[in-house]
């Protein structure tokens, strides 16, 4: 099953199911009005949007119509928890300037938690109030799960993932810096995120979803140019221990979204999904980053392609710009 | 006027408005299902809110009924975002065995994001998984703002302040220390936290809100034995600034909770809000620290009087438990 949501003058947008071609949809909001609203009982909506989805991909559903990128927003415009970790040894080790990962990171992840109260939408420009702060880009993967009860192990955390998408993680290396040092988390380093306009189920991913990981190359590209690209697939955690590692003290709610961490490759031909580790390998290598973070103005894409070449997700891709 | 949730089969509980005394409530579900929702459209609502205040207080509503603490939720059983700081000198200087403040701190706060999906009610158990966790409580004031624009300066940050609550923000002190080391927040040392059952506009507080601040002791007990009551004057940052600090790189939806950190007096002969404070006072006098942190079946009562000894927004009264 594949679902967006569009935008609307509702806080939370409308739901409607895409088929698998990302071509055509139909709205759902007779089941739930949004996605948001229906995690609050996804185990009776579930199957109904499944059914949705069925008579759509059967080509017998009622009113449907093109599906179209551009008026989507992020699948859940905004959540009422959104915590996302770090699994990717490559990336830990280029973010500490090559240190190795401390020994914790290869037992269990670490998590922050993420401003949830108003994504953008993929399209939407990121407001950014100065070019001074280091902006930079984070492609990711991100689940979204049911209810997970209090202390659950990593095999209940893998029943819960629903739904699955990318993100980016915008985030502001200068205000991090700061950050970092009062050891609060990254309350203001990282503003708003942005997901892809579709969200499938993981049986939609077919073998590319395995061990709790999505094993596709992220394609990230700044102004038409490849950035990066790589496999999702090479984390050391993967969702079951990131969600049951969140759960220990504190069940998530039905509609939490876990992300999975800045993908990275230790191949280096791979490129990168953020700005920052380009730089640390420069500054390992040359001595000095060379790769600027980006400006306003500059544009930012990140999708994923199935075995065929098709878009799973549909595309993030937007515009740094001046808070209008 | 005061507000409060009743419990239901709501995620988001009932709305209700209580009468000053905290003696009567009438519904308010006609109004808006939930306080949650009521933000949605928070211009709309507030005047009609009022106007059902006014009616309560002078007798006159039709099915005003007995106002019964042991029925609420927190006001807010759940929030699109949960921010909460650290504003008080005495407690960075105790929290950090006496060293002083950092020189940002009195600049200005840090604040971290607190988990937002499923707060607890003022009488509930508070699931704790091990005793081992240095089970603590964090007594705090709180507000629930309206929207705050992007990069809004402390005096329209103040403008959106809606309404006053007490908070126990319960913490994990051994989780804590690791997860400190990792820096990425707390995502696991603080479990859900618990809000009085009543929260209530500024205007209701009389002279003891001013500078953004709630001038009044925050009376915390431990199993029915006075721990402290610090007041909640003393704090270096005011709600202005610690809101307009969150809202530098993305707005604040509607409905957001920004709490002001532990409440902490320099005079040790009030006690304190927290246990790690008086175990770290303990450790820097005696050399060791005695007061233990909580266990389960320990009862912890939260609440603040006011000028006439009235309870202002009821009280937070719950025991440390296993999970059930």
């Amino acid at each position: 099953m594949r679902l967006a949501t569009l935008r609307s003058n509702q806080p939370d947008g409308e739901l409607v199911v895409v088929s698998r071609d990302l071509k055509k949809m139909v709205s759902a909001t007779d089941i739930a009005p949004s996605l948001r609203v229906a995690f609050d009982d996804w185990g009776r909506n579930k199957p109904k949007l499944e059914e949705r989805y069925r008579t759509l991909m059967a080509g017998t559903a009622s009113n449907a119509i093109a599906f179209d990128e551009a008026r989507c927003h992020s699948p859940m415009p905004r959540s009422f928890q959104w915590l996302d970790g770090t699994a990717y040894e490559s990336h830990r080790y280029r973010m500490t300037r090559g240190r190795p990962a401390p020994e914790w990171f290869l037992k269990e992840p670490a998590v922050y938690q993420g401003r949830s109260d108003g994504f953008l939408a993929p399209t939407q420009d990121v407001p950014l109030g100065s070019e001074d702060w280091g902006i930079d880009f984070e492609g990711e993967v991100a689940v979204i799960t049911d209810y997970v009860p209090y202390g659950a192990s990593p095999s209940v955390a893998a029943s819960k993932i629903e739904l699955v998408m990318l993100v980016n993680d915008v985030s502001l290396r200068a205000v991090q810096a700061v950050e970092l040092g009062k050891q609060f988390g990254f309350t203001r380093s990282k503003p708003a995120s942005v997901f892809t306009p579709v969200c499938v189920t993981p049986d939609e991913l077919g073998s590319a979803w395995r061990d709790n990981r999505l094993h596709l190359p992220i394609r990230c590209s700044i102004n038409g140019q490849l950035f990066g690209d790589p496999d999702a697939g090479e984390a050391v955690h993967g969702f079951d221990a990131m969600i049951s590692y969140c759960a220990m003290t504190q069940p998530l709610s039905a509609g939490t979204i876990v992300g999975g961490g800045t993908v990275s490759n230790q191949d280096l031909k791979r490129g990168f999904a953020t700005i920052a580790e380009a730089r640390s390998v420069e500054e390992t290598s040359d001595g000095v980053a060379k790769t600027p973070f980006l400006k306003w103005g500059d544009r930012v894409r990140i999708e994923m392609m199935d075995a065929q070449g098709q878009s799973i997700f549909g595309a993030i891709d937007h515009k740094m710009a001046r808070p209008s």
